[in-house]
């Protein structure tokens, strides 16, 4: 009747060279890229200014104050991958500290977003293990209920399907579809092509009205200059 | 890119059998039957009262303060069907009102779950149309931005496909995947067939200490009475 | 170096016939008729089911806390008025009960929207009068700090002139400054003249797509239907 | 080293004649006789209009996502006793319903004031089993982890002590300690005593800035009017 | 009927002395000099530690996911403003990036502050163009719908007028108006001036109790030491 | 009635030798060594990165708006004390700044815990006082109305009685009852005895699936591997 108890264990992930090429690209421009979908919501931020990250995702439900499949997600974890962590309901235990991060890491996890909280702040910090998560909580789990591992989920109100390219940075956190993860890339190259050509003409003075060709379009919505 | 600017047409819904046979129960038995998953978060609420809709679901995907496509989605309702409507950023305008739930109810509709806001509150209630939703808001939207009808989205943080079977109620919004419409009924059947007798063994003052046996497993797990 | 502790005693109130004008509308519409602004934040909302109100503003700016102004404002008040409280911090105490209320009504107020809590609900819901609150809270106020009466406020986030229409129903609050009363009004009232007549179109069956004529432009948008 | 996975026996319940007293009064007048301390935070409500309840303390203290303690704190029910469940980490799950409120009822309890969530509201309301909580939640709950009963606990940021008096209606949830609870009404008592009396005052359109005595004491304060 | 689709070109600025004079203080004391007005909601906060701006304002009033009168406001932006967006609807998009920032800055404006969301944190740190805002968010938005330049706003809670002297730094955000300026700073000169000796006084240990001569009102008032 | 307008002189301390014996550990461990009860919500966090403090607890109970208590409280500070203060509503105004901090400090306070608002940010930050905060405003608080020191208080959510040791770090705070420091202390050291093995084994690859043995526990739950 449902995914619950599942682990599955080949998933499809997206290749090394989307997740390169798309690695060259901030959150922000991946995701107008994307043509403004795939993102979680701003509630999830970094756990340390400059945290990022960019893998494929390994996927995890958990059950509420319940870190269990936590440490069953860690044998699925390949080097390169991003543990994405789902709560069947709103929570902000703290699922996760410096002895996961440890595991993650010497699985070759490149970090975790968690729709909840987290813990040992300042050694993951010192570790520089990047986690995006809903709160900070000093508060442990416990291990009695059984979620799933490598099932679609959704974290932070965003759909996330195991060997998605998870990309998260200062500014959200973004999710390309392993099908979509090549055109994606290649879209984002194409936006940032003339970014700094654009940056200098509006540091020069010139205004985006001008730049962009705004003022026609504005004058026919109507816009009216009174002094 | 991505799946925004579509619209599907055909989609495969649940069976009136299933859904008939699930519209038998409340939200929490079905949640329960479903192995407590497919649940909305407990943000979206019914807009009156008493407020019913059990049917397939049409989805859609909208844009901030943007309804054009409600009105998109109203061609490919069906009789029976309920429409899910997400949006790509947290909002709280009214989409939905009185005008659109009489196009909706038009074509069939059951009523509407959308995770931003909705307006016309007097008029819905008059109606009896049934919307659970995140705010009620008498901002009203613009038509400018293309989202998508019956793709999957995320509403209340709950994954819909289309022609999933929506169940909601004062309790809350599950959401069955078509596949599982017919187990999940027969696993709420069962759940409930002693509920009645459960009730009155309850009512007659004897404990669910001892109807579900709980002593010993709470002794074992270190509970101390002490006076 | 500010307006606190003044109490202006003089105001312009917009005219008795432009108030009745308005109130034949809801705040939804009237929120359409002024162009989508003056509406303030959904977060406030009526103590009871059907609450309504329609009349020209007194103002009042509070101290977290206190409620001393309140007494102050109600001397202010004249028939057909409405109170219109705001607080210089975020606050959920109970400003108000039914003793301010009885002296409201008293003075021929026609309700409250307070930017803070209230008290007495059951009371103000048997003597039906209307309060648009952030919050319900049995916690009293103190009495020691000067506010001000009649000064322009912010109120769940509207800007709010004393003599201002401010109308409030169940889809939220708007606030029509006084000098735009009239042509408010007359906007209102071309919005709904054709509602009826679209309400009984759509109850046809008849799609607003077809009715709004939106396919062409749809389409232009790239909109894209696929089986 | 803590006080968890306790179930104490012999309360030392408010006697029935105070609780009787501060039957008498409602939540607002009690938390100003207390002198305003010991009001739950407003954000728990009645999950239905006019839900009232008062009576002496049984508490519970939950774990997230687990309900096991209310079966537990079923049986040290007396009549006339109401539950007070709190939760070691913020939860909305849906910790109680109609099954629970009829073992409750049946030992005599009058309500439940819980800090996270309940389901089966249709039921609940049916059967007008008053309780006041955080959330309504479809989400069941397991019985893995204990808790306590009968231990201080805090719910809705108020601290509760068994036998504590717990009065609640729609102005919120005020806690008398026991020991205080005949100073309390009495105090509640004076209060009240010329409450009709001012209403009807300023029903017949006296300020309460006259009845009340405030004008020298605001001019004290520097108000000033002006035209 | 409103104010929308306006550019208000020739504004009252502040004096450049009374910006300079207020620049010597923090927000908190100009917030006191100001009688305890004029402060935004503390939801608003600096993207990077140490975001400071004092400058005169040029307000804009956006559309929810929609930026476009952000470029309008650009050309009205002369050097010492800071701009104070605001929009029609509650919205956490990123309306803001190191573009827009590079233009802004490119004709002298000293930072923004936004009641919605902004991106590109890590360039806009790199570039220390301070920025207040309600959220950080990847998400971008549109340029279909028409807001104003100019008008007066309300942005986080406070009424902003063109050429108010806007105040910003890690306590918060504070508006002078253009007319309260030169005595504003003067009251917060007036305040400081015994500040460095009142710190070096409690620093010797000498108690505020001592130094403000509270003893004797607070026994007045009824405070009792216990042992 | 209550505990208002008091000032408990003789209070209680936790032990110096338990106090120093739990400052070596951070909170997450304290908690979990307490049995997981005593936390703080997470919402109250430090204003800097990095903040730490364990001491004492001084408490005061603060009315809304108004920091008279602090004052009365500073005297009570003796050094190695925290203060931890609640508010008796929901405040996010700013209670405390460098100046009250500069007189904590002189008294040998090692920080403050408060469920309200601060200031003076980068001032509190330069002099590196922890102060742990619900919000961060420059709104300043009046002193007007008693509220007492050195009782009971809840504190986000936790209770705290004078003379308790409060340990806060990025983590979050945690309150050990002065009567169960000694053996939480020797209960966090039991738990910290083999973290650096158990890190080192992680590190190497070893899964905590096979250092805790799950595997067995896991099957037997139900945990299906599928590929």
């Amino acid at each position: 009747m449902n995914n619950l108890g599942i682990v599955k264990r080949n998933i499809q992930r997206a290749s090394k060279a989307d997740v390169e090429a798309l690695s060259a690209f901030g959150s922000a421009t991946i995701h107008e890229a994307m043509g403004r979908v795939g993102l979680m919501w701003p509630y999830l931020r970094p756990i340390y200014v400059g945290a990022y990250m960019c893998g494929t995702a390994v996927t995890v439900l958990l059950q509420p104050g319940d870190n269990w499949m936590m440490h069953v997600a860690a044998e699925q974890i390949e080097p390169g991958d991003v543990v994405v962590a789902a709560v069947t309901a709103e929570c902000t235990d703290g699922y996760f500290g410096d002895l996961l991060a440890t595991s993650f890491r010497a699985r070759g996890a490149k970090g975790l977003v968690i729709d909840a909280g987290v813990r040992d702040i300042k050694d993951l910090t010192a570790m520089q293990f990047p986690v995006f998560s809903k709160a900070i909580s000093a508060k442990g789990t416990i291990k009695a209920t059984l979620g799933s591992v490598n099932i679609p989920v959704v974290c932070g109100g965003a759909m996330v399907n195991p060997g998605d390219v998870v990309i998260a940075d200062d500014d959200g956190i973004v999710v390309v579809p392993a099908q979509f993860a090549a055109a994606t890339a290649a879209a984002a190259a194409a936006r940032e092509a003339n970014e700094a050509e654009k940056r200098e003409t509006l540091a020069s003075g010139v205004l985006g009205l001008d730049m962009y060709q705004m003022r026609d379009l504005l004058a026919k919505a109507g816009l009216r200059y009174i002094d």
